[in-house]
């Protein structure tokens, strides 16, 4: 997540994704992004000119990439690397995060589908970029572990379905069980498809 | 769905289901809610005192209640019942609705948990219990097709989370394949939980 020194900009496309989190789209304003992002005045203009769509789709794009990243992270960690394993460790990144923050932010993704992905053309497209983004690390990930090409990409879809699904449930009942549950129950299947 | 017998307060609250699914709850306005259920001018005020928290917890619980008749509808008309063929039943539904209907509208509990669960207390458990009205039939058909009881719970959460994934990457991805490889992954680890 971005420090002091990252730039006016990024700060903004930060602190849109993670009011979207919070608030949806429809619910994010401009001036309160500005203000989280402890950004100069004008900042907006200058640097999205297209204003907040190109904001958004900028924070769903950002996010496809933090995503792909933690993915690449807790692959290149495991010392003895098992789909279960990476499936583990993307729900243990939302369970830290619940844990230390609350249940108030969810997936950026998801919570742009909800409101705008019927509406707003580029902006679905943006959001469908991102998840193809984040599938493709896991993909890779679990043809590495010995997974049937064929098989790694249906798996890394029913990956990230059953956390998305799981973060709403988790979110919604202000429980952290759900996120283990999906892990549990997932694990032998996906351990299973690994030669 | 409501036909033309249905009273101008059951209109309301399916229009408001249907709009949410569209456009999350922020996005949702109420003129345009009595305009879709062509219920008259004042209803809203008169059904729904309480205004727009009022109408959009009883539209999550109605969707709550609908997906419910549902999962029991499916396994009451199974021939030979089975979890995998269960799961089957609820993603085609979603299948033939993306199929008739276009993407434009997912799940009205994830939509509403996009954007106001966060901040609205009272929203939040009315998806909550939502859910809940959900899993219950979920689990209960489970053990009823011989899935011990501490399995069969968690397994119904497998099943909504998976599916509230695989819908969100069917809308931004306007294909239905992402059901369609839920249901084949995980069928044969759902059967397996049957005795």
């Amino acid at each position: 997540m971005p420090g002091p020194k990252r730039s006016p900009r990024e700060r903004i496309v930060y602190s849109c994704a993670q009011l979207v989190r919070a608030q949806g789209v429809t619910g994010t304003g401009l001036r309160e992004v500005v203000a989280k992002a402890a950004a100069p005045r004008g900042s907006l203009q200058h640097y999205f000119p297209a204003g907040k769509d190109q904001l958004v789709r900028e924070a769903i794009a950002w996010s496809g990439s933090f995503a792909a990243e933690r993915v690449e992270q807790y692959f290149s960690e495991m010392r003895t690397p098992t789909p279960g394993g990476l499936f583990a460790a993307m729900a243990g990144q939302w369970q830290a995060e619940f844990a230390a923050r609350g249940f108030a932010a969810g997936c950026p993704l998801v919570a742009a589908a909800a409101d705008v992905a019927a509406s707003d053309a580029a902006l679905r497209e943006a959001i469908r970029d991102a998840f193809d983004a984040w599938l493709a690390p896991v993909g890779d990930a679990l043809r590495r572990m010995g997974v049937p090409p064929a098989r790694a990409r249906s798996l890394a879809l029913v990956m990230i379905s059953s956390l998305e699904g799981a973060i709403v449930l988790a979110r919604t009942h202000e429980d952290l069980a759900p996120l283990a549950t999906v892990v549990r129950e997932l694990r032998p299947l996906l351990d299973g498809a690994a030669r």
